[in-house]
């Protein structure tokens, strides 16, 4: 197998991004503790970001109102409004977090950038994004950068048609395996799963009839070059 | 001056948008005269509006949650969570509302294709403006389309060194002074304002120093082949 063009995801796969989120719904839980709510009834708050997400995308701002509708549905209306701006607030504590790249990503890029061409392939607010892009100052390892709305096989199918690859020359890598890994695979390409302490739940999906031969797992992104047996000078003995 | 593209603003030139938006107002006026807040007092909602377009963009979701903060600063947090609720689903009733195409926007688009090039550059939430053009049902009248977060010289410059066009072969039509029509004359492109009974006041800017023979001014799209001296049969007899 010769890969030709490596995908790669950017939340949680190039940069912190699930601690923020995590920050925010500890912040709810908290108050949601003060009216004796505890984290065993907030499968509400699951439910209300799943109907979100088609008004909103994925995103800090979608999250937020989540949040707040979860916090005035739990508490009967009683939740405060200095509260639900707190809770709004949350939506700028996101987009405004910094950019902090995870260790080996620079060096790792720079590496497989020898050997393949890069894709960043990410979904959310376009606006964050760009904005996330810009301050990681990563742009300049990839040839292109797709920021979509979804990532289903029809997404994939689209990115590989217009850029005129194979889907059998394409590796998509990424930490979540219903947006990264799934689509991919059934598009006939192949996909490294990023292991990830953080993940959030509603992107675990049931790892059966992964083809082995398509189907990979790192703990580390650093470990991808090993992976792929590219080095440092950029040879690759080939597999 | 021969035009080669003509480029588009979307949101109030093809098709109604700052209605939805109208309403949302409208509620947000009633629900604060509930608390005795009168139209002259809310000032501070259009403050809130601009300060948070640095966050959200332009776009829904961003006036939604600019009105609810607005809402709670006003009542000094007497505003119900009830009516919070109802204020952050302004956001969802313009990301459903029907797109309604202006009318002669199909023929107007339809003629002028056959003449020019055409681009559609638009601002606000990827999803959305997705959404709207799909839903518009005009997108093949369009060689691209740009979907960007700010209209500013930049912006336009990066759209026409991409597609390699002269901004004197440019001409941008739009409602929107701000956007559409100041950053296309700054950088040498022509454009066309098009009035619009609707412009939200932060568009407004004074018509001072527009070159006369750049800028021009048309009351419906529908004007614009005339303007151009193009019929149906696509022939222009130049200027």
């Amino acid at each position: 197998m010769e890969y030709e063009w490596i995908g790669l995801d950017a939340d949680d796969t190039l940069w912190h991004n699930e601690r923020e989120y995590r920050r925010g719904r500890d912040l709810f839980l908290e108050m949601m503790a003060d009216y004796g709510i505890d984290e065993g009834d907030i499968s509400l708050l699951d439910h209300i970001e799943v109907k979100n997400l088609q008004h909103f995308g994925y995103g800090a701002v979608g999250f937020a109102i989540s949040l707040v509708e979860a916090g005035i549905e739990l508490t009967g209306g009683e939740i405060s409004s200095r509260e639900i701006k707190r809770l709004l607030d949350v939506s700028k504590d996101i987009l405004n977090a910094e950019v902090e790249v995870f260790p080996e990503v620079e060096d790792t890029l720079e590496t497989l950038s020898d050997s393949f061409r890069l894709i960043m392939i990410t979904k959310g607010d376009l606006l964050h994004q760009r904005k996330k892009i810009q301050a990681s100052g990563l742009s300049h390892y990839f040839l292109n950068i797709e920021i979509v709305h979804e990532k289903n096989p029809d997404t994939y199918r689209e990115i590989l048609q217009r850029h005129q690859v194979l889907p059998s020359k394409f590796l998509m890598v990424g930490n979540a395996m219903r947006s990264d890994i799934l689509p991919v695979l059934s598009i006939g390409g192949s996909a490294v799963y990023l292991h990830n302490e953080l993940t959030w739940e509603f992107e675990e999906a049931e790892r059966i009839h992964l083809p082995p031969d398509r189907y990979f797992e790192i703990h580390a992104l650093g470990d991808l070059p090993g992976m792929l047996r590219v080095d440092k000078s950029g040879t690759s003995p080939g597999t």
